[in-house]
């Protein structure tokens, strides 16, 4: 089941609040999803995720199929059970993942041959595939898979991309079995609205329970990412679920939230973690710099976290440069509330009529 | 303030429980302490740390001298703010660490000359700066300087050893100030019972809040380790506390806990962890073998810890084969869990008059 409502639309921007409804629970949107690639949220307890506020991760079906393999997870009960996350679970379809982790692919019609980035062993991805192993692991959000070429590809190229998408997106389509697990189409076209509105139109006339815009922030100007997002977003049906796909930075998730996007993914808060780099009210912080030796200040003084409730820089510095596994775990925490704090905000502001002064006081503060 | 009080002798065997008293509370013993070498229980926060039993750590007076520095724990409220641990808090003077982890050293009659291990940094301890620093962090149990010398070392050189670690032993207390910090004394003698002796003699009349064996644990057979911890225990005044240091196994800390020692500490459930080995109540199991690929139970199906009630064998095997940081985590909970709970039924066998019997049951089992 897949349900998606929109509870508050904002009257100066397409921002809009909303609920998804799966069978594993509710999620209130615009929401962010923490990354959960290989079936855990790097350090991080499925129960701290839910005290953080998230009700939905993004793992991904080229990573599971790899390893442990989405049999396997079948076999022990799904992917909720197997990593013990009791609210709703998307996948991404592993074909970006396909393309930019693996040494040597070659994209034919019918799917995707590549060596696994693990073992060096030969596969074959197709839309069938794809499906199989997203469905297998109980995914409560589906991606098609899709073909994301490198940003510098030229038009003629993206445009035989875009078809070759579109024909697997109504493959996965045909693939899917039952109303259990929802799927999304992604949108691609590159950097060209041309072939970025032929995406869209061809996806709806498929028809889906929502729309992924992807292949972007892969290289293009911060500005460009926004404008596509923009673009992609404004041609997609207002009823359904809208999410931007690795997307993004606090600044690059409130500039979709007024395009009317829904959904986000990133690495950003636990990646930039695991290096040190913290987000703060006053824009980042790098934990290892020397200024903070002797800190007894937390990384935020407004933020209310475990970290920043219990910990001093000087200490997290320690850690950090004692490289010790709880430096990422706490620094983890940090970014993460940081992230959904944001989008509590975010959600709170379009509420109360006033997102445009929220987003316009992020904007100038220019910290982030 | 340092307070040991006997609670219950066992009848059969020289065990006894009892309870130590520090500014920072109680702790029932026998007792074991997880290891905290550079302020931290590695991947664990003291919030787990409490629920799973434990009251009191151990630092280390060498690892926190060189990294951050005594002074700067000091100028930040001591290492129970820095670390954020309430609870009493054990400190290593850090003899045993410079002869182990220096590259170079040199002994001398004040001290002990060394090279960092970090930075290769010349540094000269002594036992005043041993104090100095144990007392700046805010130790609640300090450890005299010591030298640990080899296994392998001859009889004469032992005996020098055992003189030069005695003749410092009573410039720590010297140098010790105020009643907030207890001063264990520790007993060194290497293999050789008549240098133990004269070793545990020269403590007591210099006297301790309490006697540390040390010197254990460092290449001799485990019966050997063993009868030279019931020769030094016995040895000891039967109203101060016994710390046997750096053991050990489950089978280790229950035959000292027979000769009179209330207190352990070791790396192995927490190194072990990390090295995907696990304690169970059937004995070790390591996570990494492929047996375990499929398996849908927990690591140990009589454990009631966090992990084993949440995860199968075959996640913690994914996690541990896919290098994810939660791997650690969950172990190490659980190979905690597992010391706490012997400690706990330790006690309680003493308390009940039942410890032979939990004692032969634990040796015939053979499973650790």
């Amino acid at each position: 089941m897949y349900k998606f409502e929109i509870i508050k639309e904002d009257n100066f921007t397409k921002a809009r609040t909303g609920l998804i409804s799966t069978s594993h629970g509710r999620v209130e949107t615009p929401a962010f999803m923490p990354v959960a690639t290989q079936g855990t949220v790097k350090s991080i307890i499925p129960e701290e995720l839910q005290d953080l506020g998230f009700r939905m991760l993004i793992s991904n079906a080229y990573h599971l199929y790899l390893r442990p393999g989405h049999k396997e997870i079948n076999n022990l009960g799904g992917l909720h059970k197997f990593m013990n996350w009791r609210n709703s679970i998307a996948t991404d379809s592993g074909g970006f993942q396909v393309l930019s982790l693996s040494k040597k692919r070659k994209v034919k019609e019918d799917g995707i041959i590549f060596q696994s980035h693990l073992d060096g062993s030969e596969h074959f991805f197709t839309p069938k595939l794809s499906i199989e192993i997203q469905q297998a692991v109980g995914s409560d959000i589906m991606m098609c898979l899709d073909e994301c070429p490198p940003y510098s590809t030229d038009y003629s190229q993206i445009e035989k991309s875009l078809q070759l998408t579109t024909r697997w997106a109504k493959m996965c389509k045909e693939h899917k079995s039952g109303e259990q697990n929802a799927l999304f189409g992604i949108v691609q076209g590159g950097i060209f609205e041309s072939l970025r509105k032929r995406s869209c139109e061809q996806l709806i006339d498929i028809g889906f329970d929502g729309y992924s815009i992807g292949g972007l922030g892969i290289g293009e100007e911060p500005e460009r990412t926004h404008e596509l997002i923009e673009y992609s977003s404004g041609l997609l049906p207002a009823n359904k679920t809208r999410y931007a796909m690795g997307i993004g930075n606090p600044l690059d998730i409130i500039k979709s939230v007024c395009y009317g996007v829904d959904l986000f993914d990133c690495v950003i808060p636990t990646r930039n973690a695991r290096n040190g780099t913290l987000f703060t009210n006053n824009g980042k912080l790098v934990i290892k710099n020397a200024q903070f030796t002797n800190d007894s200040n937390p990384i935020d003084e407004y933020c209310k976290c475990y970290t920043c409730k219990n910990y001093s820089r000087a200490y997290l510095r320690h850690l950090y440069i004692s490289k010790e596994i709880l430096a990422i775990r706490l620094l983890t925490m940090h970014n993460l509330y940081f992230f959904s704090d944001l989008m509590t905000s975010i959600r709170d502001a379009i509420k109360d009529g006033t997102f445009t002064e929220f987003k316009n006081r992020f904007e100038t503060a220019e910290v982030i």
